[in-house]
């Protein structure tokens, strides 16, 4: 999978993409990231990519021609099934919809950032647009960030158990269950009994008990019938 | 405003925090973000701050002495109003909960990795947990970096010009207008008329109109009262 992200400030992805997921992929020939930076599509010498919005009003807008620009030089290269204009009125990110675009082969995440993009952007060279939740960020820079290493980390071969994404929250509606580590007591804190029990079928229901009862108090919304239980 | 953020993968902060908002507060003796590093209060001397879980699985988990020891020489130092733990199943991070975190004098921000953190920690030592969506990530860090970034650019001054973050979406319930700004015609594509009209009144009243169509359109559940009509 490759990803190609378009930002007026590439050095936000300094940390994110040299450490974690992002880099272990990378490193196993799995994901490509790629990220471009806009002023080097500016329209004239003064690196210029933002101007005044129309009508008045605070916040600078990013014009659409270094945009244009650098989407087009792009699928000049390959094509892409996607543009994705990272906005927090898009589509809100769900599991599902990382893990539908964990099957992608070529996609490119464009950041807003002050007020945003001029909207002809959106009108015509973006293909979907994406929020990561309800509230405000600077850019989209964490918003792609995001993005990322939520459909990343799905790739097989990535992570380094292949079973441990399967047991995250949310792959199957339900929060995952409580996990506790040595040491079995701390501050007089206890691990609970059935962990330590050595009885795996026990550890598993309670495993699973834990996940429906955590799952009614914390997100009811998660479970389609929630008066059905097994 | 100070916010202490607990992790093992330092690094994945330094685009963050080096660049943008973050670094225009920081600079501005607006808010300070401080980096833990969670190896630098490993048990041992293999920097252990992990092991695998109790009752088996995959993925390893965080173990609390670390954890524990980092707060407890925190709060040593100053009291905090919060210690919240990054977490998929936390409260939903939304434009309201930004708001108010923007109050607050001193927190900490606590990312899990791998598994997550032994459940000894959210239980004892967390006083919050705080989700920024429905999706896993690979660990804690990219979602603190949104927190700080989502309500450190809410502190008065961070933002070059103070009436920006009010006109954002969702600090009124509606998805922001549309934003254009030069050139007026690229590719045949025209700015609306009345952006350019010079009739302030009148691009007021069109901007107000498309955030409500396009919040009934987009996201009708932010309409307190979508029958009631201004």
């Amino acid at each position: 999978m490759r990803i190609d992200i378009i930002t007026c400030v590439p050095a936000m992805f300094s940390g994110t993409i040299d450490q974690s997921i992002l880099k272990r992929a990378a490193d196993k020939g799995l994901a490509e990231i790629h990220v471009h930076d806009l002023r080097d599509f500016a329209i004239n010498k003064h690196n210029q990519i933002d101007d005044y919005a129309f009508g008045g009003g605070a916040g600078m807008v990013l014009m659409i021609e270094p945009i244009d620009k650098c989407i087009t030089k792009l699928k000049s290269e390959r094509a892409y099934d996607e543009v994705i204009y990272m906005s927090p009125d898009g589509e809100t990110l769900s599991q599902g919809v990382s893990n539908e675009l964990s099957l992608k082969k070529n996609i490119i995440l464009l950041c807003g950032h002050y007020k945003g993009v001029d909207e002809r952007v959106r009108e015509h060279l973006a293909t979907r647009e994406i929020s990561i939740g309800d509230y405000v960020l600077t850019g989209g820079e964490l918003a792609a960030a995001v993005v990322a290493d939520s459909v990343i980390r799905l790739l097989p071969g990535v992570m380094n158990d292949e079973t441990s994404a399967l047991t995250d929250s949310f792959q199957d509606d339900l929060i995952a269950p409580p996990v506790y580590t040595r040491p079995a007591e701390y501050n007089n804190w206890k691990v609970p009994d059935v962990l330590t029990s050595g009885h795996q079928a026990k550890i598993e229901a309670w495993r699973f008990e834990q996940q429906v009862q955590r799952t009614k108090a914390k997100r009811p919304d998660l479970l389609k019938n929630p008066d059905s239980e097994d």
